[in-house]
């Protein structure tokens, strides 16, 4: 699934160490403003669907990214990052609902998904509107460049969500399939909302390109993050369930690890379990014994430590910008995604 | 269900009437040729899906309505047309892949559904990849007007979808709410076809609202008669199970018909066999029974003599244009509209 993982408290600010000032604050307001009249369908269940899951607890990792990045590049206090940085989450929060049926996913954001309380047909048709909704706010920006962007984001996130899907099931997956997958699935679009920041910005071509990187770099860092804590997290803290993945047949970062540089006992252990289709539908146990032989060799601190690696090399990427307060806190929650707990 | 009948050779040539200068052949055919370029994913099991929901044997009438609207405001050959009556039939392809995901449909253009074929998840992703590839296409074009207009039309098909997801297994559908339901789901899209022939056709603005009200009114008829098929095509000919609408709780004009001004004994026995949820679960005797009794009474003559009156609505609106061989190919394509028997 993709990062359901949510960071913000009930006014949006993210927490986690991120200082964030007051016109900064302002602006995410104005973002969750806009998204809780943005559905205007004159179907009340549309409304009633899509409003849900955009009132869910999530981050707002996308619109800080967007909204930074615009700030960074000098663009201090604009209405069009504010509307794009909804866009830019509406976007993401429409792929949920869908990403929500495919994995089957009971809960999301500390709540029933939209798919467990409405069921497949209306979560389909209410992800469809929010997406082409979002695409209407785009139009009225005239803006080709953004539209490309976001666009292009949205089709590498639905191929991503389909190599997962195909990936399922496969022990076999190598490092490099993954981190193209999770690249398309997630980086895509935090990339996206970096550049679109930088865009309306009349930011220079390199500094769009350096956001577009450290976005990229920043996404793979958190999904791998994510797929850790599906392994460690507690479900109250992570808002769904814990071990979804491996349940659904989803090879993660530090099972990757384990299979192909991990030690001989644990090693074999490992594939005698996976291999172990009855105990498999028995769930729970067959869960369990393999997270912890996942956490007792360490694999997921590795993943970690690869994380990290990510992050410092988005951190990296800003280094062509001066030094100012958008700046700090950008580089501030590039060490939040790998710090979060949940 | 949004039509799925069918009305087209191998080639993409219409049947039924309808003369196809060869120009309009050639067009047509390099519709179906960009149609099979379109999916153009990475990723194998999208073009996979995608293709096969694009090559089935369709009418091709959205694409038909633009070709035709463009070349009713003069334009005779362009690439614009061609390109944007792809885009119209793609998006169509789009909805229908998800719609047969929410009404759990086995078959569309007579074989499996890609529902069917490859299950929910992968179709969602068949859907919205196809969907998010037709506007990148039509980010390209850089009309703004044309973008509105699909876009417009792509939130009214989802509404309208949610509107008939709601009205199932309700028996008390009003006229006006079926033809409020319907204008959305289906002829939303044929009006936007045709106005975005004429928008590319620098045609003046009495002419693109001329050519819109003429294919909401022919979208009208065009699902009026599709939901009568429903009840008493073949499923051979139909191409998708007959009966479906029915089964599925979904009232259509014919019942809405008799329940509303039919006679008493045959309404009497209808709400009676409606309201039997014992027999409706048995399927198909509970079915059979309806669907002669709907016949026997009249009520698809019925439907189709108001089908009838929204042709003719349709081709008043063409009375404005000069006569040409498109507007008499247009007028013929109406006819079609409520002759076809698939």
């Amino acid at each position: 699934m993709r990062d359901g993982v949510d960071k913000a408290d009930k006014k949006g600010e993210v927490k986690g160490g991120l200082l964030l000032t007051p016109a900064l604050k302002r602006d995410l307001a104005a973002v969750e403003s806009i998204l809780r009249r943005q559905v205007g369908s004159r179907c009340q269940l549309i409304n009633r669907i899509s409003g849900y899951a955009l009132r869910g607890r999530g981050k707002r990792i996308r619109p800080l990214l967007l909204l930074l990045s615009a700030r960074l590049c000098g663009n201090e206090d604009g209405l069009r990052p504010v509307r794009l940085a909804s866009v830019g989450e509406a976007l993401h929060v429409a792929a949920l609902i869908h990403d929500d049926i495919i994995d089957d996913s009971p809960l999301r954001r500390g709540r029933p998904s939209a798919n467990a309380r409405w069921g497949t047909g209306f979560s389909v048709l209410a992800g469809d509107y929010l997406y082409s909704r979002s695409l209407q706010y785009l139009i009225e920006e005239e803006d080709r460049e953004v539209m490309r962007a976001f666009v292009g984001a949205t089709l590498e996130m639905v191929e991503g969500e389909m190599m997962e899907q195909e990936m399922a099931g496969r022990w076999d997956v190598s490092s490099a399939e993954y981190l193209e997958m999770i690249t398309h699935k997630t980086a895509s679009l935090f990339s996206a909302c970096c550049r679109v920041g930088a865009m309306v910005s009349a930011a220079p071509p390199e500094w769009i390109a350096a956001l577009g990187r450290f976005g990229l770099d920043l996404g793979v860092a958190f999904q791998i993050v994510d797929d850790a804590l599906d392994l460690i997290a507690e479900e109250r803290t992570l808002g769904k369930p814990v071990g979804q993945d491996l349940g659904g047949g989803k090879i993660t970062f530090p099972l990757i690890h384990i299979l192909s540089e991990g030690s001989g006992p644990d090693r074999e252990a490992l594939r005698r379990l996976l291999a172990d289709d009855r105990a498999r539908k028995e769930g729970e146990g067959w869960q369990r014994e393999i997270r912890g032989l996942i956490v007792k060799c360490g694999a997921v601190d590795r993943s970690c430590q690869i994380a990290r690696r990510y992050v410092e090399r988005a951190k990296g990427h800003l280094e062509i910008f001066p030094a100012c307060q958008a700046r700090s806190t950008l580089l501030e929650l590039a060490d939040y995604t790998v710090a979060r707990d949940r």
